[in-house]
């Protein structure tokens, strides 16, 4: 089988500055992936006539599908059209259809129409206009010299429902890749090499399935892919039989989506008492809308004033063990889950960085979790700076109430 | 003056996945803008031969910097020192100081030096080997077709050791390019059109000075640049004294360094009552090392029944007036500030949505801050989706703090 690649091409000379990557090449890969395409190089633009026709001309020479994000407004620097229409050796032609659609667009929101947005309706010869639903600018999709070259706008949700409602259809069409199946797994408190070296010795063939780990202090996430459905998943199940406890659900989920699912499926509360994380794990639950069924509240016990007067955590213990103990864990879970009068506490304490001490060094953490029934106090070492020992800090705290508290 | 322009190539078959974008860019891009250098072109492109060396083909043809990160470890798929040598004609020779230094290296850490490590010593000849501080492979500094190819590792703090330390004196040495001068300044709870409207007017050489706004949902950010190092500190003058309440700050900080700077240098404490917000507030000024200087914690009430029994916000008035009113932020603000017995007390309340009401729509955010003289409450109508609202929400309270309490 021939395998057909894509060059991402994303025009805007704010994507060569100091502080903007271009993230629509992420979607559309993801989307081209789905169907067997991959992409072979990507490349990054800004709006001068001449690079722009250098980027097209270079992505013709070495790829099969040329899709661009970007360069199809109504201002002045937008000329890619025009580069398209020369390379393909064909003219722009004002397509009526597209004019009228503008024009009633602009009406109906009692705008004049702007003369220079005339210039969205011009089509090179040959060319498909790719309807776009939320906006205004029409994508393109022309074959030219045995090439596919497809024109998207950058604004992503015009992007997107080009993608999902035009480009994929078409490419599919065109060259009649076969379906190709993906599951995404999602695991956590594991570490990836063993989850890898695990997928290596699993008897499978390559040729079927293929796989892909993406590590990141929240998650461990697997990805297998085939075409043949059942195998795929047949081949997830026995990858998760492997780490059952360490599975945390399928797509693009995070530890605290399978959390606040957990609780609410089994009409239980929480709530947060926070020292290190500072407040980090209320908002990752408050992220999800809905979290108020399960999510109570917290208290952020920056100070050992606040751990003592307001948690309650017994002077006595903080003197004698130190705000970073085990027994501090155990009273601030147990007390917020009182104050909160909550099915179960989460507590955690610990030394984010980079100040540290010979006795307490920078990565240290305890989390506790507990219901009315049982407390259970873990000590973690974690590495990194300080915002990876906080991250991780919160993704063992979720990690450790589903494990103990909610399966 | 020749415009000298840069082609930045990141290699690697990760970065063409649909879940990782080239960060390395983005450095590189802020360090060459300094001295005067603009990126023209950015190519990703995986670990293929036959790709890389199209990659590198390409930018030798339309630039004069090709700067690669990447590709350079001992792993079989690491062969961009080869192709450099092929496009440049020259060959690979083993490097003995370097292949000393590694074995050093492995030797200090009681490893065996693995024989594949060798490749690592492999310098194209008439090239610089570039020093790796934090790490085993050098980078390559070759100049060759009258161009200059520079190839470092794709490990962000090595990559950026050899910017800093090698890369940026040598293209300053070469190119002698006049040196930039550049200023950012910070702006917040000002729309970035009415900054850009302002600078548009403002009188000024724009072959001096330029001028770039960045501008996110946490601040606006306006950064100067020019050769005139007077000229450009005139300026930055001139555009905060148009704006001297939005103005917070120099550099590259949040709304947070600032407030925690000013109650640092005031010796005043605070603490948050978050409801929409979740405890996103604490966890944004927790990730300064040292909050704790300042902040003391806080109440993450996200049920009614917290903000009644814990933060004592009177039954009564949300009952009246609801959890969402400028009533409930009142108490929310002052009683936080009581019971943690802190200078100043922030507290907010609103819908992030997308579940809303008729008359409470999402969006819809009351924020107070307090001292122990005097309450502030405002009230908000954000755009934007749940994490839109919810981020505007962290900064207008911040920000509302430093303009009426800490200025």
């Amino acid at each position: 089988m021939k395998k057909i690649t894509a060059e991402l091409i994303a025009i805007g000379s704010e994507l060569l500055g100091p502080s903007k990557t271009d993230t629509n090449s992420l979607y559309v890969t993801k989307q081209l992936n789905k169907i067997g395409i991959e992409v072979g190089y990507k490349t990054v633009v800004g709006d001068h006539r001449d690079n722009l026709k250098n980027a097209f001309q270079t992505a013709l020479s070495r790829t099969d599908i040329i899709i661009s994000t970007g360069g199809l407004g109504p201002t002045e620097d937008d000329f890619t059209k025009d580069i398209i229409a020369e390379l393909c050796g064909v003219k722009l032609k004002l397509n009526e259809e597209i004019l009228k659609n503008l024009k009633d667009r602009f009406a109906k929101r009692g705008i004049e129409f702007p003369e220079n947005s005339k210039k969205m309706a011009l089509i090179p010869e040959n060319a498909t206009a790719i309807p776009n639903g939320p906006g205004a600018a029409p994508g393109i999709y022309i074959e030219c010299r045995g090439k596919t070259i497809i024109l998207l706008p950058g604004v992503p949700r015009e992007m997107q429902f080009m993608v999902e409602n035009f480009v994929i259809e078409k490419l599919n069409e065109k060259y009649k890749l076969p379906k190709k199946f993906s599951i995404t797994m999602n695991f956590a408190s594991i570490p990836e090499a063993v989850i890898d070296n695990t997928l290596k010795e699993l008897p499978f063939n390559k040729h079927q399935i293929e796989y892909a780990i993406l590590a990141s202090l929240r998650k461990v996430q697997v990805i297998l892919s085939g075409y043949n459905e059942k195998k795929v998943s047949d081949f997830s199940e026995k990858v998760i039989s492997h780490f059952p406890e360490a599975f945390f659900g399928y797509g693009d989920i995070f530890l605290e989506n399978a959390v606040l699912d957990l609780l609410t499926e089994k009409n239980k509360t929480v709530s947060f008492a926070e020292s290190c994380t500072g407040g980090w794990l209320g908002k990752l639950i408050t992220d999800i809308p809905g979290s108020s069924k399960a999510f109570l509240g917290g208290i952020v016990s920056y100070s050992n004033e606040a751990k003592i007067n307001i948690l309650k955590v017994p002077k006595e213990t903080i003197e004698k063990f130190g705000a970073v103990s085990p027994q501090t864990a155990f009273f601030m879970a147990n007390n917020v889950r009182k104050i909160f009068n909550s099915d179960f506490g989460v507590g955690i304490t610990g030394v984010a960085g980079p100040s540290q001490s010979e006795k307490k060094p920078a990565g240290l953490v305890y989390i506790a979790a507990c219901s009315n029934e049982k407390t259970i106090v873990k000590k973690y070492n974690f590495r990194g700076n300080r915002d990876m020992v906080r991250q991780q800090s919160t993704s063992r705290a979720f990690d450790l109430l589903r494990r103990e508290f909610l399966k």
